[in-house]
């Protein structure tokens, strides 16, 4: 048996199914505290027999980095409890013969669209999740990109639409990416949350320039194949083919990956990407 | 024998060594067109043996994903004689018993820095030159990042420095990073060349902004353990420290690689890390 935990900054999700991420059994509840919420994974898991391997998408800063001591561990978080906790270790103790493999949510994800979804096939994708925070995980060559912690995506800066002088929400930068397209950006901007402005409000327009500058920065690191928009945010009719005109227009004819379409695509496999990504991850090297 | 050769847009190295970066004979010639420039490579290698294995790090755009059609190719560029140019076949045709491993030149120099330069045993490591463009090679979890086809650094557009109304020199897209900082554009800003502008001109503040607008979004997107600048236009005294201090205020705390410093660092093999990337490409999987 494969085993999976999405561990979302406000739900978990854990499932059962096969390495190839065919999703058996799953359940959604919220994230409490550590111990509570591997507990309730470890005691609904053992209720169902004994994993083999178990596949793990968290929220970060996390160590994803095999080898290296805080491996598994989350870093410092303002998530109460969280702060040097470490999830192999829970999930080791509890299932001594399981071999765990730990990944940022957003790898997971992306790995998920990659190999099942919006991305199928492709070695070099991209995946932008937009909500409460802007983050992006990363596929090159087939691998999961970590660096020497994790991306951090939504803290990148941007160029400013012309005439935008929103000071941004973000605590540390101000006007990142993050601090000036993230939901509660859109919120703060607007004066209505981004689930209830029209489809046709220009707060679409700026947000499409904002993601617009964030591909494109993508675009020239690590040059993916196709870059998927997701999370709650990104769900406006049209929004993605804005974001690509927008793009396209930025790129001038010179970016070669850009050039077969759509380039700029919404996620396939919607809310599940999470955790099929996580049981994937256990076939994943 | 191992044979290596960073052919450039204007001089090509060859050299003969071993597969760890150890020159043994190097050769420095200017770059013509493509039959010539290689049949003088391929005529000098004759006459000192039959190589194993050749690694080649060269300008672009290059097809660098093996397995694809067109690995070890020239796409399409202005230099006369290149486009469509097969690095890969002209070498197996004069050496078919040679390995040839084909990398961009940037990448090849990032080789060389990790292994055994300025980022000595880091896995994660970007290089940043800066010349008459602006390129990027990285180095992520001890892989050569390639993407759909391979990055293009240089072409990420930046937030302006306050004040700033130059329009930039990229044909392409006017005020991108290369279009705003690159050797062509410091001249044409300030009417000087970048060698011949002193070290305490206002124009290298300028240029340590938009290089530490890079280097924030390399590190939001990849997060190296250490960047490297090098080229010509990064040889003013004090410019690594002054792009890193930026890059600090601009980071306000929040990236953890960059808590350990220095960050921002000058090569150390200077004008021998495309040739040395070259030897060691030969033993890099």
């Amino acid at each position: 048996m494969i085993a999976g935990i999405e561990l979302g900054g406000t739900k978990t999700v854990v499932a059962t199914g096969t390495a190839g991420g065919i999703v058996h059994e799953e359940w959604r509840f919220p994230t409490t505290g550590p111990e509570e919420t591997l507990g309730r994974f470890i005691n609904w898991l053992r209720e169902r027999g004994t994993p083999t391997a178990i596949g793990v998408g968290a929220f970060g800063p996390l160590g994803v980095n095999p080898g290296r001591e805080n491996y598994g561990r989350l870093l410092a978080t303002p998530k109460p409890g969280w702060s040097g906790f470490s999830i192999i270790e829970a999930l080791a103790a509890a299932f001594p013969q399981a071999r765990v493999v730990i990944e940022t949510d957003v790898n997971a994800a992306a790995l998920a669209e990659a190999r099942l979804g919006a991305a199928k096939g492709l070695d070099d994708v991209a995946y932008i999740t937009i909500g409460t925070g802007i983050g992006a995980g990363i596929l090159s060559g087939g691998r999961l990109i970590h660096g020497a912690l994790h991306p951090e995506v939504g803290h990148i800066k941007v160029a400013r639409q012309a005439g935008d002088d929103f000071a941004g929400v973000c605590p540390f930068h101000g006007d990142c990416l993050e601090g000036l397209a993230s939901g509660p950006s859109m919120a703060a901007r607007w004066g209505t949350p981004a689930v209830d402005l029209p489809e046709n409000h220009p707060a679409w327009d700026t947000e499409a320039w904002y993601l617009a500058q964030g591909a494109l920065s993508l675009l020239g690191i690590v040059a993916p194949a196709k870059i998927i928009i997701g999370g709650g945010v990104s769900q406006a009719t049209g929004f993605h083919l804005k974001v690509e005109a927008l793009l396209k227009n930025l790129a001038a004819g010179y970016f070669i990956p850009l050039q077969d379409g759509p380039y700029i695509v919404a996620p396939a496999l919607g809310q599940q990407a999470g955790i099929i990504g996580a049981l994937l991850l256990t076939s994943h090297s």
